[in-house]
């Protein structure tokens, strides 16, 4: 059976779609992510924590130079497997690992291995890496391209001419670019946010209930050491721990994920919606031998849309999860020993969600003339916002109620408001008041469209500078 | 590389912790689940319902009962990994499915694989025989098993005094099989639940959008030849489907399996507190390899029942997504295709939490002797409650006030209610009134147990014959 | 100032939208509503709790008949507000009950107030009336009566040709009652569970752990009196209860609640996307004087099927709090005492977008001609299925693949499927063994519409048997 | 009937317990937050948007200085009653507000109530500022007198031992005060979240799409008026909006508050269990006239501190629904308009939460003897860290699993490590090699409590700084 062969199998018995169905899908995003976030990238993260923690020993003097580099060597020989074979036994993850490193080096770097450190000293600080490196290199990496893309596209479209929408009901026009440029700032907050929580995660050294009762047989000052220890790893410590890190940082950064996610699905349900059969303002480029429904050959399903927006429905609602795990009894409880450990999952879903959309926006079909047209359904209709205001300035005392009654009566006769507004007499005086510019508009309701354009550039160029996308589709 | 190094390679790549963790650790329970809710499973379902539908069609005359059975054998040849490669070209799975179901088959009997049928035909169809399955050969016998070691425990502690505990405080006394009779009776409920709801889980032959469009073209009565298609089965219908079947059918199952992990939750929670060192009624029995803590090698962690309420916090959120699933929008949107498939995930948590369950009850030591000494504590104080509704029912105009006014002083004078009550000249005439079995409670509060014991017992029997757990512990 | 204005002043400093905004909105949906489940009506169904316990006590011959009419008379005296005048002192508001209660009775019925019960006796007693009552009086009435519009509506729009649709897309046709039909399938089925399962709520006479401890203080058969107690109200026990009864009967009657406010939050988007203006297939009759949009005039917003969404997104989530509320430590913990108050808001959510539902279902206007002209615009692809099915049926050995390319040449050349196929001589010979019948479908697509009206009618003629809404639009 | 008897019986039939019952057992609070967030606060506050604009447009031309002073004026006198009655007619609340305050001015004033204007452009404006001036006015103070009085009470206990405790079981010892500073420190975070993201709400004033459709018939630079009106409120735009603003800075917001409440519950936990019978380490001092339990006088329930965790139960499922209405379709549906209107009872519910806790933490009554009694229960096993610990550190090769034997035969043998220790040849030789402070930790273990003091008083000054407490408790 080939190492392909084998992969497939095991997929194929896999319970959860992530390590069945979309690492066959997709299996670049799957090992990104497992890279960071699999149970063996957890056991290289630990062991990298007790590495870092005994060169800190050794600078202190506990232990000599050579001794933190034998651990350190040992450490790359230490397999996951072994690690889980030791757990058979001992029942306890980390004294697994610690018996499995122990047995790789000399007698006399023996007992440094762990030396004063608790196992969540351990467990919490090689979290806090995994989703510290994961967010650097998959999740922001992934969500920069997707706004990539969206700026490509909004840029493009910026005066592209479409129906604004409230209600699913027309309102007054707007462009399919200044559509896209609101999915790409909402977006950028969050991906900026990101990368801030990432940054802020803390590891820990404090011990078996925070209070340094280990490290102070050892030091004066082991709030001092359990900062350099740390420092090894590129982390900080919160100001207070108890066995574990205040969960709040984590949750945190998982909220901004999902808050993401949000983001996603809202877009997703927006271009989705435009791919209606009687919109059909965008589409989405299909692969010829692509089957888009087994028993209606003619469709072209947007499942990719649907399928973003199902990933957020997936993960939207674990965040109570992870705010159910806040609640630890005293110096910790155990009540998130599983619950935590599918914290990752969330990570997978927004990659997995960013990806998907990146590589379907690339493909993404505007119909301009579509747009327009769907736009020209209600010209006649639109004009009521720009004339009510327009009488109002121009001092009608009741201009909303006498737009509101010609609306009506244009609908009654089958007629049209401008075609009512040429013989309206009473209103005449007020529309001689308008500037020309102003009077442009009522004549030509395509017009109406404000800032669009310029806000879709503007907003693009905004988040194209913060987020270092340089050159984005200019 | 064996095929256990395989194995746990792979798993080690696992990004969900059941695929990864929980697989090595309980590759039992893990089989049993896959065996009905993986892909590959799902595969194998998927086949069942085509060759049920094939069978349907000849006995209507739509083909010879030899192309049945010849498109029978030919599932029997299917592989899932088949399907799979043939989805990367299709991306479509039904479509995949049935073509490398065709290309099994003999020209005349390839137009009549999967004829009339809509992939959502076969894809509820087989969702709804995975749960129905799983239910009744994983997760109600697993419930079951833990029910029956309840009820064991329950029985032989029926008469062991415990102080009852409302708020965490001591209240009036019951036994510790009383307590435990409750979970027993919270827990048959849902289990008799699953049941029903796993045998009302429905499937669908209705076509593209439900009104059996293309079974129209060849049947009169195509509701009729539905119920046949599906009575191949052991299903039936809903009286209307679209695309798909009415999300109810699953979401009530989904919720009675979440209801019922939250009553293991419950349960785990007052088991773990009845561990606290200050409490420590109950115990697990240690293996005397295992380590407790990597450094504190004396503790002796309940982490068993902080797994099992951590499970509920993985799983009781997910409701909302099953929730959300509900919505779909005319004949189906496919909002739910990523979504819908981590359903198996909360069968999974179920069983594991049972099995987890039950292991550790297996090995729970009760500790009468502690249970005793814990409702000594209070014992001068319980009497509060029978004295206050005796003397109200001898007639005290204002009972609960003279025993909350006694237990005040008692309290301030470091004296009993007891004591002073044998010297109150005011209470005395209404102590006369009472009967002597009456006043023997107010002279051992060990006795004020109520039915407790009598009610565990009954509680128990009612539950084991509900459950057919005949001879569970008597 | 008036009662009215009192009302207004009030409500408007109310924080919860359903005391202010929603309350002078539907004055008479709250009222109802009010009557069963605010803190008032609470204090009244305690009051029958205590009246019925005193009966049952007097049965059992601990005190005379004319006891429990005294007692029975004074309860009627007693108001919510002299209750809670009197909690502001003991802090305790059962305690504040039996305090009110027994001073409007002479000394020697003062004593057989609440004797023999705990507080919560009283109080999960008194619950289970309120949501039965709730159920039995407002809910449900509700919802029958909406699906009675409902029916209504899907009969006289069993024959009203609509393209059925998938992702959005255009699928093949059914009729627009056959879709309204499936939604009062699935309202049909929690309609009648809710009737279940609201008469199975129990309350309890257990006392303060549930071993019936105060009870044996006065009878060899507690469970008997708690029964006779309980039967004075309707109600039974739960086989076994601790201070309070098992959680799981509200949060399945609480579930099945929410699962129909999901089902009325799908109909409501299907309806408010038929309204969209590419659409138009359905609108709703608007008040000549009402304001869709302050600033477009033009506009009719489906803002009352958004509503009834928007009350699903409100109502939803609280489920999770009800399963939260599984978790009682020991004999019960207080942590409830919050979030248990609130779920009669729940109660209030479904009422609320059941009675709007109806209301703009009422006035709601079917658009045939433009739901007819959808249709056409894909009546043309929509032959696909069918013709792939035919040709499959007439032994084409990969019907599916030809009809796809067939479908795909169409949109290239701009032409038809039909077109093409009248000069296809490659499929000619599987056409010619197609029955008059069938060919006739692929000639008229909207004959392709499968059993849409006799299922529309057939569903609809069974759920008004089995609601009993004889009669309802038929 | 006085307003007193008014506001009672109003509570009486309100629906949720807000509006009645917490209504009236904290007045203060409810008319606090009510000031900012009820139907009226809201009026209000949309007014002070419209005057807000009238002001900017006077700075533009559009009118006269004395029109902006006329309209600010006319605002004072329009009531939110008058509002509704109009909403009546008009069911739009925008119109009906604009339609009562152009009533009030003068006919030239009229046409510039609400000129450039949509409906949401005061709607979400007004929010923001309901949720700033609500956080800044009463959350955040309230949270701080909180946090001042853990900080007075972690500064009083810094040196308090107690036995850690993790699983619930005890683990090596902390001080009280440590565990204290613990929860100022978690909830110092959101507080200074809370007032960062209440300062970053945002408003908008871009009209009806977000385009500045309406805008840009008056100025060439909307995107600056904008900035200039919301100026006038103290408020910044944000660089996109649609009809609305971005969900997505409420969230944050309210992420941060349900976050909040988190870290208040699982204080909740820690606290009432240190309550429960056998711990006893702590209390709330009692009212004497105060019930505990109806039927058991005697208890003293910590139902305070339920009540805060129930709170938390209540109120952290809600962020699915803020989660959900990040989604709104094209420039916006309204199928928020339910959800978003109930925001403001998560703020209530963090605010009642902690002015609670504030309560009854001022009158917590710390048992410093029980607590040392309870360390004093495991002292002779909690050696067993440091033993092992500094064995390791001397050189012993397998230290802890020499002491885990130890262990387990001092539990078998009922004798303690520390005597076994004495005995102990072959461990005698590593402890000889520890320092005298080292082995004074052996011989007492109450001086293994690392920098607990130390960390409890370093953290409560960063605090009390950070927060500007000066002088809590110091």
């Amino acid at each position: 059976m080939s190492a392909d062969d084998a992969r497939l199998a095991l997929a194929a018995e896999a319970l959860s779609p992530i390590d069945g169905r979309y690492r066959l899908s997709d299996p670049e995003l799957f090992e990104q992510v497992s890279a960071f976030l699999s149970e063996e990238a957890f056991v290289r993260y630990l062991l990298r924590v007790e590495v870092a923690l005994t060169r800190a020993l050794s600078r202190r003097g506990l232990c000599d130079q050579s001794v933190a580099d034998e651990i350190a060597d040992a450490a790359q020989r230490v397999t996951p497997q072994a690690v889980w074979k030791e757990e058979q036994v001992t029942q306890h993850n980390i004294r697994a690992l610690v018996n499995v490193l122990q047995r790789e080096v000399s007698e006399r770097a023996r007992p440094i291995v762990h030396l004063t450190a608790s196992s969540y000293d351990a467990m919490d600080t090689a979290r806090a890496l995994q989703f510290q490196d994961s967010a650097r290199e998959v999740v922001v990496p992934a969500l920069k391209e997707l706004a990539a893309v969206w700026i490509e596209i909004a840029r493009r479209e910026a005066g592209t001419i479409q129906a604004g929408r409230t209600h699913g009901q027309h309102a007054v026009p707007i462009t399919f670019g200044f559509a896209l440029a609101g999915h790409v700032s909402r977006l950028g907050e969050p991906i900026e946010a990101l990368e801030r929580r990432a940054g802020r995660l803390v590891g820990k050294m404090s011990g078996a209930v925070g209070a340094y009762n280990a490290g102070s047989l050892f030091f004066d000052d082991p709030v001092a050491f359990e900062a350099e220890a740390l420092a090894e790893l590129g982390l900080k410590a919160a100001d207070h721990s108890t066995q574990i890190v205040p969960a709040e940082y984590l949750l945190d950064y998982l909220h901004t994920a999902v808050s993401a996610l949000g983001v996603l699905a809202s877009a997703a349900d927006d271009i989705r919606h435009l791919q209606r059969t009687e919109i059909a303002e965008v589409g989405e480029a299909f692969d010829e031998r692509q089957v888009g429904s087994s028993t209606m050959p003619h469709k072209r399903n947007p499942w990719n849309f649907e399928h973003v927006k199902s990933l957020w429905k997936t993960f939207m609602p674990r965040m109570a999860t992870v705010y159910m795990d806040q609640l630890s009894e005293h110096q910790r409880d155990l009540t998130n020993s599983a619950s935590g450990r599918f914290y990752g999952e969330i990570v997978f879903g927004l990659a997995a969600a960013a990806r998907r959309m990146t590589r379907v926006c690339k493909r993404l079909v505007v119909d301009r003339e579509r747009m327009r047209k769907n736009f020209e359904l209600t010209r006649e209709t639109v004009i009521a916002e720009p004339l009510y205001i327009l009488l109002a300035a121009a001092g009608h005392p009741d201009a909303h109620e006498a737009v509101r009654t010609l609306t009506l009566r244009a609908e009654r006769e089958r007629s049209t408001v401008r075609a009512l507004l040429a013989e309206d007499a009473q209103l005449r005086p007020y529309l001689e008041r308008l500037s020309p510019q102003q009077r442009r508009v009522l004549e030509d309701p395509s017009l109406y469209v404000g800032r669009a354009k310029e806000r879709a550039l503007a907003v693009c160029e905004l988040w194209s500078v913060r987020l270092g996308l340089a050159g984005a589709g200019r």
